[in-house]
């Protein structure tokens, strides 16, 4: 399954870095996209993952989730 | 002395951060200030740095120097 999230705040690749690097870090996440200029960040999984992990991560790398979806 | 450069597309603390690595390696440079808002860097040296190498430092980084001052 693709999971979408808002994130507000990347400005640069390297943003998209930092994001996309916390987020493979959880547990069965795979990093499909992130986009600073959209602020969307998309990842797979094969079961839903608990969105608290998915902003806590977004939230390491200093950023904020708005939506998931 | 101080040498200012002013610098277009840095974006974040990320980018500032990439710049200072690149100007850090210049043999004779200290990097005093990096700022994305004002897009200063402002190094010390004891001598004048070629400022082909500044040029050159920051494209390294992704960035594009505007005036050495």
């Amino acid at each position: 399954m693709i999971t979408q999230l808002n994130i507000t705040g990347m400005t640069c690749g390297h943003c998209e870095l930092s994001v996309r690097e916390e987020l493979s870090e959880i547990d069965g996440v795979t990093v499909v996209a992130v986009d600073h200029n959209t602020g969307v960040a998309e990842i797979s999984s094969e079961a839903p993952i608990d969105p608290q992990l998915l902003r806590d991560a977004v939230a390491e790398a200093g950023y904020e989730v708005t939506s998931i979806a």
